[in-house]
């Protein structure tokens, strides 16, 4: 049976991201990756589609925790303050170890367009998710949207900030708190 | 010398598009896009690096449209009225015999996941356009991506409503009018 396993692909992740940044993106190969990571093509297969996809692993978990978490708010909370509960549980999942890996990825996705365009559907993807999980709260459009976009703007950004410093500052969670509080404020004063 | 002619792109743009949905997009070449639209492929590549390219045309076109439109909005407008008389600049371009572009389009793009990617890229160009037209007025981040964003969305929505309408209802720049209202109304609720 085919199975999702977290450790394995995250080796995979972290060798493609090891080679991308080496010898290039357009130079690396699926069997040059499975074999940094001390695995076979066949359990590459398993876990990505194609090497594209091996940087964008996220996007599902990260969505399925935004999901969960929204959920689990309790009612009463408003739109806003439940996206802030939702993207604790996101941002909670940042350990130590992830920084330096989105400030590495930054420049391999800089230069292909293809990446490019892929991160674009994949923060409209995370922001849809949102949306949604405000909609099962009964958050009616368009503000169950607005409030998602806000979130999810509020998490690149720090994640930004975050992967771009060095260690032992401030936590991922910290500064989306942060962000998503001026982004709070920026959007009272243009209503 | 290689000149953009508008009328010659907008021949290529409609041919491509009746390939697409005749024959489907995978099937279409440029060579027959050029034939159908009788230019030549040296023609179709003045204007296009592919095929893709054609369907996304308007991204330059459009953020032109909205730059300069900031760029002559009176001293003294707030940045959501700003980017109101931005959206008029660029939706009084889309002419009735446009509305069923956008409904032909619609499920070519959703049947090809790297179309879908390149519109994300567009949307998030457009918004980027926007919010550098207000930074150029002063407004400062994240207001100005703020505004852009919910600019970008209340078009994005609008043209979705026109496009899939029959002729002869409202025009694109009134049905723009009124979903940027509802936005504006959302965002002062949820703030």
């Amino acid at each position: 049976m085919a199975r999702w396993e977290p450790n394995t692909a995250i080796r995979l992740v972290d060798a493609a991201l090891d080679l991308f940044v080496e010898q290039g993106y357009d130079a690396t190969t699926v069997s040059q990756i499975a074999d940094r990571a001390g695995l076979t093509r066949t359990t590459f297969f398993r876990h990505f589609p194609d090497k594209r996809e091996v940087l964008f692993a996220g996007q599902e978990v990260h969505a399925g925790l935004l999901a969960d978490a929204l959920a689990g708010v309790p009612a009463g909370a408003t739109p806003l303050d439940a996206v802030g509960s939702a993207l604790d549980a996101l941002t909670d999942t940042f350990t130590e170890d992830r920084r330096e890996f989105g400030a590495r990825l930054r420049p391999v996705i800089a230069a292909h367009r293809e990446l490019q365009e892929r991160a674009a559907l994949k923060r409209i993807g995370l922001a849809a998710a949102v949306a949604e999980g405000l909609g099962k709260r009964g958050v009616p459009e368009p503000d169950a949207s607005l409030a998602a976009d806000l979130g999810v703007r509020a998490f690149y950004q720090a994640y930004g900030e975050w992967s771009e410093s060095s260690g032992g500052g401030a936590s991922l969670t910290e500064l989306t708190h942060r962000t998503f509080a001026e982004l709070r404020a920026a959007l009272a004063a243009l209503g």
